[in-house]
């Protein structure tokens, strides 16, 4: 048989490991998919050919148009990232009755429904693994592994730059912006590092979990999101000391009340194998009614790992050449009639346990003073510790973990706590989930 | 469009989860897959109606042959287990131009290839998820999900009973015979062990997941198999101590010699995150040259779980209806024609490291002999402990770490270590992987 024709748009990190991998590998992924699978078209702007391996004969161009309107190539692989002009090519792909690989997050997460509309409508198949958690193929998973399952909840570390100062803040007892900087140095934050830190990254590939999980269309500006910058050294030493571990999740559960989306900062407890997962490695735990819990960890970004998750899209598409499309995949795990309305809730009706760390002048009184509001808001108190005071403070810190209670109850202790005179500045917060079966 | 018609076979544990979930997960199934899947016809010698939610609708008879030869039945779920009368069923079905959904591991393991080739000849499937490692969608991630990867290593713990043993040994500190009878009192161990104990039900998942990971023939006969059955509460306690966990692992790997496939108690750095996989749950580690090391965790066993990669298999087997049969993914990963005559090489030529005991005198000079022994094979050592004699022990334990060797070298220093006067007994060998990058 031919093999397949493939047009890569971007020559960037993921581009140049995507020809590199295809090219070293071919031999066994042609064992595998039954044809070979032939990048023949590619455009970038710029790049630097003696850094990409396998590029000899691939015609390469600056006009991703080009390659898109080319009626050579089958396939078209999209990996420019970012809405403009990702967006356009993509939508002209699928006009052409192409099908699309991409590793953008950004462009599934606000563009999905309409694109995965268009695709559907030609017949063509939109495939994005690599768009979620670099190599690991949590996609195929969620999609085709627990298609037995009522999918109850899920919880990911995917924004390996946050898990790895996560990490380092645990292990060294060293500050946010000390980390981060160090994490710049190495390349794995990027310059503006807002993306990953404020956790806009990790929302992104959350949303795109959470319809997959639960068959709702993508809801990004549902999602709430709160970055880690906010962590200190003493909250993640104080969480170890209680036996939790703080990392950045994102967790999509589903409740009576409708479905919750969010990215925060959480404590966990530390025996979990997921609070293991240290440094840039991602993974997902999914919890289904039939299977139980199961976890998938590898690496979440770089140049092969995403490869590895684009040329998997590569083969499922050209070994999906001959099925009637009524029977491929869907996109989003459900079919598109069969997608729900069920309601994205907000962050105030979520229930979690709470990690609490407040300043207290160092007097009788003051514990119980703090521990009355709580209980008077109907919050139990599962822990409570006085630390020693940072040096040259006055105040102590008081640290709590409470039992599962509604934010918006929350919200209201906190700023009744935060109006006592024995108290200095604001309550710390942090949500706390058990992860258990 | 209408359901697909499904014949079951064997309403045991794995069988009745099977009705279980169809039934009470079938919106949200038929929403994945796009139709409905039904149980429509049953087969089972005995069985309790009383304890299987879902038999409403379900003709149960107690004949296979029949439900195999009933033309309205397009996919044949065998859970019966065990080679006879499984492997005249299966091969019916396939000769009658059903699809096939297995558990059976010890089926595939033993009998695959001709399976697979029955299969092939006559364009229908055999999907067999649920006969490794449970609900944990394993052989999709290397069917499918790792398609871009060289795979140069994997290592699993995929037997729950072994591995609920070797745990509870651990944080018990009891010995192997204590904790079976306890297992076996809890329903995770058969009556009879063997299977689990003596690592036979692990090397028919081994030698599954060797032939995916390398295109190779399934060959169970060259799987290196030894049990738990001589490890004791001392060696997981001394592996402890030396900032290792002993894992009953199945480990396949591809060197310049050939391939290694072997089954066995493996001491394995705490700090890898399969190390912490405990009590009765799977994990597989597999390393890809593209995307570096990936795992996979999850319930190994249970009727709920092995039910979800049952419809999981189902689902798939529906979808790829319509499919080109020469465009659906192959059995064992690769195409049948491009399997490889790759060798598996024979236990004798591995190479690893080693955790050695051996009770020695306690007098001036033992130690040197047998590291000396050691040094003049080649043999490396990396850690040399002497412990504290058990109570009314004349001889004390020395425990050794070595660096990598060939097992034919290590064979000949332990025979010329027991060959010591001072030395009492056996030499205590159990194999060292570090599983890092």
């Amino acid at each position: 048989m031919e093999p397949v024709k493939v047009g890569l748009l971007g020559l960037g990190t993921v581009g140049g490991g995507t020809v590199t991998v295809l090219s070293r590998n071919a031999d066994e992924i042609a064992r595998r998919a039954g044809r070979g699978i032939r990048i023949t078209h590619a455009a970038a702007k710029t790049y630097d050919p003696d850094k990409i391996a396998g590029l000899d004969g691939i015609e390469v161009c600056d006009d991703a148009f080009a390659v898109v309107d080319n009626p050579e190539v089958e396939i078209i692989i999209e990996l420019i990232g970012g809405y403009n002009p990702a967006l356009e090519l993509v939508m002209k792909a699928i006009e052409n009755g192409k099908h699309v690989v991409t590793a953008n997050k950004a462009l599934i997460a606000m563009h999905g429904n309409e694109i995965f509309a268009a695709a559907q409508e030609k017949g063509v198949t939109v495939a994005f693994e690599a768009a979620v958690a670099g190599g690991i193929p949590i996609i195929k998973a969620m999609r085709e592994g627990l298609t037995a399952n009522h999918i109850e909840w899920l919880a990911g570390i995917i924004n390996g730059t946050g898990n790895f100062i996560l990490t380092e803040m645990r292990d060294k007892g060293r500050d946010f912006a000390e980390v981060l900087a160090e994490a710049q140095a190495l390349g794995y934050a990027e310059a503006n590092p807002t993306f990953d830190v404020e956790g806009i990254d990790a929302a992104h590939k959350l949303t795109i979990l959470g319809s997959l999980a639960f068959g709702i269309p993508l809801q990004f500006d549902k999602t709430y999101t709160e970055g880690i910058t906010r962590i200190t050294r003493q909250d993640v030493a104080y969480a170890e000391h209680l036996g939790y571990r703080i990392k950045h999740l994102g967790l999509a559960r589903k409740t009576a009340a409708g479905i919750e989306m969010r990215v925060h900062p959480t404590l966990i407890p530390r025996k979990r194998l997921i609070a293991n997962v240290d440094g840039v490695m991602n993974a997902v735990l999914v919890k289904g009614d039939a299977v139980g819990p199961t976890l998938y960890y590898g690496a979440g970004a770089g140049a092969e790992p995403t490869a590895s998750a684009v040329v998997a899209d590569l083969v499922d598409v050209a070994r999906a050449l001959t099925t009637d499309p009524e029977n491929r995949v869907p996109h989003l795990a459900f079919q598109p009639a069969h997608l729900s309305d069920l309601r994205v809730v907000d962050i105030e009706e979520v229930t979690t346990a709470y990690y609490l760390r407040v300043h207290a002048e160092d007097k009788p009184g003051v514990m119980a003073k703090v521990a009355g509001i709580l209980g008077d808001a109907g919050i139990s108190i599962e822990a409570i510790q006085q630390k020693e005071p940072e040096e040259g403070e006055t105040h102590v810190p008081l640290v709590m973990i409470t039992h599962p209670v509604v934010e918006g109850n929350m919200n209201q202790a906190i700023e009744k706590i935060e109006a006592l005179d024995t108290i200095n500045g604001s309550v710390v917060r942090i949500r706390l989930e058990e992860l258990g079966g």
